[in-house]
């Protein structure tokens, strides 16, 4: 893609741009996640676990690590939404990954996937076989993943990718169409999508990668708004609260480990107000 | 209970208060513990195995997450204490967990149950099959944990509690003496019982719910203190030492992600005399 | 072993002093590993995995924690070097490891073995089949953990060592022999050996044993470097470099929470001047 143009269309931006969907309201969006804490159950990795509880906590979530097979459906269905997140599968969460998004799906509760290194094969299997077990809310990755859970080939080696979000665009598109989805692609400059509507949001800082698990704790974040607000608004909102708050905590620190204590800060000192007022997000028309 | 009458029994008030137990000197029981140094085997969950480790070496003890089915009973014959926790549990764990306890009390020495999330079935039935296998010395959990371990129904969604520790009294009192153990009610205000005596601790921060995994670094400290101290004054002294280094970090911090840092900053430098002199203990009578 | 004469060999050193090995230029080695980037596979603990991940990130390497047996052996291939940690083996982990020591080797990749409270039969048995799998390029422990895996009694107590490094040194060059690669020891004074050489490295601060993990950072770092160097050279640096790290660190910490925030604040931010500059690297001659 070689020009991408974007029209604003966060909170504070003109409504009446030419190819702008409707307008996310991120304030709402915050607001709405603070007041009714949702409970997210969280299938993720033993890298990620502590740290995307706490930003689910900071944000003002509830995380409840609930990852093992004989749980993980029926806590489901207790659950507000579901984080399924292939970091470190083993065969006993590799079941669990299947059952909860099966679960949730079947007491009419969101989930999201997290396909974390799915150009690896096995585990490529298991986000498949999520994906079959029921249609997911958001489907969250860099470019690397998102080409491979949609069959391609790509540059990435491992959980660390070498493709930009643009990349993986039309894969995104093609599968949030397949599986009635939002698809984000995390990147510099992170694009949504629901098969048609582009959305980029512009926000965040390089230090976002030296620090581990920032994505994972996207993917969770994405997953507290999906069980408050619509799934395109939750993962443009989660995208957005993430990367303001990067900024934020970048502004104030000197290096990755103090960064990292000060986005957790940031989570939760950031108001609904300033998130919208910060937020770079637009609508893309290729 | 409608009205609870407390009587204070830490290290600087009246001894001779009506209905007050044995004095509990917190003094003692920290400058105990960090001249001991006691290896405290932490089978855990993933979310709080890395804190839980720091919270430990903070305060002076040394960890060791030795929790698989094929070392946990040698080790808990070399350990000094053994913590279980139902956080994560995976199959192999879980049978862990039961050999575990079962080789701390062939040894005699100490173990301490934190029955997370404990009104789901199967860790349910995982902490009900560890107390059949030895009693342990504490139980820790909130009033959902404690409700659900004693066979009541409960508001708890998961890790999360929605009732107070006075809800479980009655609870925590039959447990600890079908037991013959302490236990120790979570919340506001913290509840521990040895079946008669009711002592409350009243330190704290509303912070301390907003880092994940404190509560199941609070069962570790009792395990600490359970192997230089009598499990009653274990469990005050391990509830107090949190919650004052708690209420000293906040005073520093500015939200969690520096409230968490700052904890186990003070957790390190709080004094044994500082600790008794903070410490809010009272004996309770209904 | 009564007295140790020890001569520099650190970057700002006289390289002519007797009995010095080539010098090990500290300065390049750090230059070399931020410049590569190498992506290092980790199969380590479930106590360390996030702080490891966070110290590969923060010193300029990226962490993959690929550690199911489905997929161990594959990503070693992929990966430029495998460390496997023996903190908290499973079953499946187990299997793991041997896979991507076999995978590394077979790919002519490096690997590192941290044998974790070797001392302990099943994790004792999983070390060696590793080493019967491959010979690594480094093996890093404490001491009672080299001596463990070298079939020697050791007063160590789980991940605590309570012996200096010295006292395993002739184990050390056993291993160091047997299996033609180098062996670290951990401790006050850390010494690396390629069975003949002898280097010590003495920076350092004893907050580093107050934080969990730290140790398990060090054997990662190593097998970063180990991507870019030579192994004794790879192991020396990643001692210097988190030991130096540790003492600026210390200097502008108050207690274990704040140094660990610290240490992975200057793991970024040390200069490979700065590192050569400050580290204390010696041969040693018995």
């Amino acid at each position: 893609m070689s020009h991408v143009h974007a029209t604003p269309v966060s909170h504070l931006t003109d409504p009446g741009s030419h190819g702008a969907g409707p307008e996310i309201d991120l304030d709402a969006a915050l607001s709405e996640l603070r007041a009714a804490s949702p409970l997210v159950q969280c299938l993720t990795n033993i890298v990620a676990a502590n740290f995307t509880a706490n930003v689910l906590l900071s944000a003002g979530a509830i995380p409840a690590m609930v990852d093992n097979s004989r749980e993980a459906r029926l806590f489901a269905g207790a659950a507000n939404v579901v984080l399924v997140n292939t970091g470190t599968p083993y065969p006993d969460t590799a079941q669990a990954m299947t059952e909860a998004a099966s679960g949730a799906s079947s007491a009419g509760h969101p989930w999201v996937l997290d396909p974390v290194a799915a150009s690896l094969p096995w585990r490529g299997q298991i986000a498949l076989d999520t994906l079959r077990a029921a249609n997911p809310t958001i489907i969250r990755g860099n470019a690397s993943e998102i080409l491979a859970l949609a069959g391609e080939a790509s540059g990435g080696r491992g959980p660390d990718s070498t493709d930009e979000a643009h990349a993986a665009l039309a894969s995104a598109q093609q599968l949030a169409a397949e599986h009635h989805c939002v698809v984000a692609v995390s990147g510099p400059i992170d694009l949504i999508t629901d098969g048609k509507r582009v959305v980029s949001a512009a926000n965040g800082h390089p230090w976002m990668t030296k620090v581990t698990a920032v994505g994972c704790a996207l993917g969770a974040l994405m997953a507290a708004f999906a069980a408050v607000c619509e799934p395109l608004d939750a993962a443009v909102a989660a995208t957005s609260l993430l990367c303001v708050a990067a900024e934020r905590a970048a502004a104030e620190s000197r290096a990755p480990g103090s960064f990292a204590v000060a986005l957790l800060d940031q989570l939760s000192l950031v108001s609904p107000a300033e998130l919208a007022a910060a937020a770079k997000v637009h609508d893309v028309e290729a």
